[in-house]
């Protein structure tokens, strides 16, 4: 293991931070930016944030390909952004009603998405999958749902991977498919009762964390679509991880299937809190009988920040961007391991990169590359997919494939 | 019914609004928020807010007893609020990793809040509530909760008040007891048995939508706790919509009791977005062991409002304010009442004002009243309690006891 506190850099304040955070968070820190399980010189705590890059609370500066995780595609402060949610903020933002800026989001996704009849607003991504999920049950007046064994569709009871704190009965509609596979889909309907099925949730790729990913095959796409019709089924897409980051609307789009439903989150609104559920007119009558509400669904700033975000999206060509930056450090990452003679596996779309190395099922090789990558001032992660951002740059991609170097003869040194 | 459109307040703007809304939102509107069941005159969109006064989008003013159905507790735009917030916005928001704000802000509650030793940090009210069960369930290794019939946790399946879109599976570890009643109690302990029941889950007192509100009994209070520690099973105190507004700290603490967990929102942060679930140590370790996240969770800017708002509620001595503003709205609500010689029933803390008028089940006296207040230029609602804030002063509730002179003759009209 090479993953033990160097002192290459100064990690006083973190460390600090982390001890007082013990007394008084669960476990330190918790859910998915807790460093617990990553090598040790990853810092807990960060100070500030910029374009492409990030400062940890002892100063050191990181060039971040995690994007919090995905939230900021088009990069940390982004002034168009920042422009209309202060606007925004100066008339008002959670207040007794929402603002008339909802109605202006809800016609630019209606606008943008092609399956998207209707838009309806929360805060979190696992707010947007629960409640598409709702609307498709008040929908079909079924109660069985199928989901892809181990993707992620958020930390709420139904959906959690964890047994602890979560009661049978919370899981007890589910039944899985694996992805790509039809006849496991087949298993799962037979398994659920074809009459029972409210609707199929799937993500646009397969991006389970900890595995590589797997782009869709077409003719599964298709098939979910057929077997949904079929079944009088709606066809969830989970765009949570994914929205505006394949193509400027639904990722299946370009496949030429459309689903019913589809939850959205992290980008929309490039770090500002905001989910939304979309769909078809069909289910717009089930939407409205529904009773699903929060205490910030409404809030004003964080949709008119949508609005900038999905128009710089398009205007700033983020895609095209994300794509070229991703190629190149695809291409750059592959040429440096053929060099070093590491095997490595890169998959999944370019914009969301995923190295794993072959063999490495206890994560040795991806931790001891993520340390060095951190300690060379690269923010990645070695068991979940990275993102890629609009505000990343041919000199970022640089500095990455510089420290990757070093990186992958950690790896050697690991094995 | 008085609830006809007038002419007295232009409503062209709004009426526009709706228009567009209808065609891109379900039912045009959703959730607590949605004025499909108000009187015709309430505007659906808000344009700006100051203080305790708001504007709908064709320019009419307000003074807003609503608070946004709480979350305002200091009043719109609140200096010290906006300020800190600003200040951290400045440095990062959402980020790879939670800023040193959220340790300040974990430390603070558990310094305010008499059974918290640690705190966990959410975006919904619906989140605290579900997490509170599930450390309940991760601690216990049990499944099943008592709640109070009617009483509002959130609009999660396992809460929602609807059957429209909830599985029965979600509910089924769900059983019921009446608020002050502790014989149900016994009679829910018994349904689910004694050895199953993970938490007994409670508002600080009976405030259900629509109905008139009760105070807890203390014996009653004393006896859920007793019970709690017989059976093993956690107390959870949902603060949500209470939280800092009857006690700067937990609100049964005055009655010397307190609770294993407690789910907070709304007016933790002044309007920001933000949950948390707070803990005594003897739950920390199922606290840190279920997994339970969200994209938006570590964000910065609602920690830094929240420890701003916890800081000038104390400094300025919110509660006192809103009691003294309470009492005197209710004192004069009365006088005026006995005047006109209309039934009104005024119930809960004075901070959270709740009116009704005795044997009016289908709300025609209570809509009478608010469309009159609200044409008079006062915002509250025909079916849920109000919300004082400690920027409302002598003036607003002057404002109010004028208009409630018109409302009440409207009152006496509808009859």
């Amino acid at each position: 293991m090479t993953d033990t506190t160097t002192d290459a850099k100064l990690r006083a304040l973190d460390l600090d931070l982390r001890r007082r955070a013990a007394a008084v968070i669960p476990g330190g820190m918790y859910g998915h930016m807790t460093v617990g399980y990553l090598p040790a010189a990853y810092p807990q705590f960060y100070a500030r944030s910029e374009g492409s890059r990030v400062w940890d609370v002892d100063g050191n500066e990181y060039v971040d390909f995690m994007c919090s995780f995905g939230p900021m595609i088009l990069g940390y402060r982004h002034p168009a952004v920042e422009d209309a949610a202060q606007a925004q903020r100066a008339q008002g933002d959670t207040q007794p009603g929402p603002a008339p800026c909802m109605v202006d989001l809800a016609e630019l996704l209606v606008q943008r998405v092609a399956h998207a009849d209707w838009a309806l607003f929360a805060k979190n991504g696992t707010d947007a999958t629960t409640v598409s999920l709702m609307v498709a049950r008040a929908h079909t007046g079924r109660n069985k749902v199928l989901a892809a064994a181990g993707a992620y569709h958020g930390s709420a009871p139904w959906a959690n991977f964890r047994r602890d704190g979560v009661a049978p009965e919370e899981q007890a509609n589910l039944h899985y498919y694996e992805f790509n596979d039809p006849a496991s889909v087949e298993r799962a309907i037979e398994e659920a009762g074809a009459d029972n099925v409210a609707a199929i949730i799937a993500t646009p790729f397969k991006h389970n964390a900890g595995f590589d990913q797997e782009e869709v095959d077409p003719a599964f796409a298709r098939r979910l679509r057929e077997r949904c019709d079929q079944l009088g089924a709606a066809l969830v897409m989970d765009e949570v991880r994914t929205g505006f980051r394949l193509n400027h609307g639904g990722s299946w789009e370009p496949l030429g299937v459309n689903p019913d439903l589809s939850a959205w989150s992290k980008a929309i609104a490039n770090g500002y809190p905001l989910a939304a559920v979309l769909g078809t007119g069909a289910y717009a009558e089930a939407a409205s009988r529904i009773f699903v509400t929060g205490s910030f669904w409404f809030q004003a700033v964080p949709m008119a920040a949508a609005i900038a975000t999905i128009r710089a999206l398009q205007d700033e060509d983020a895609v095209g961007t994300m794509r070229r930056i991703g190629s190149r450090l695809r291409d750059g990452l592959e040429e440096l391991a053929q060099a070093a003679e590491v095997a490595i596996c890169q998959t999944g779309p370019v914009q969301m990169p995923n190295l794993s190395f072959p063999g490495d099922t206890d994560y040795v090789k991806a931790r001891a590359f993520s340390a060095v990558m951190l300690e060379r001032g690269v923010i990645v992660h070695p068991r979940h997919n990275w993102f890629l951002s609009a505000a990343h740059t041919d000199a970022d991609v640089d500095w990455f494939l510089e420290a990757a170097e070093e990186g992958l003869q950690a790896v050697l040194q690991s094995e």
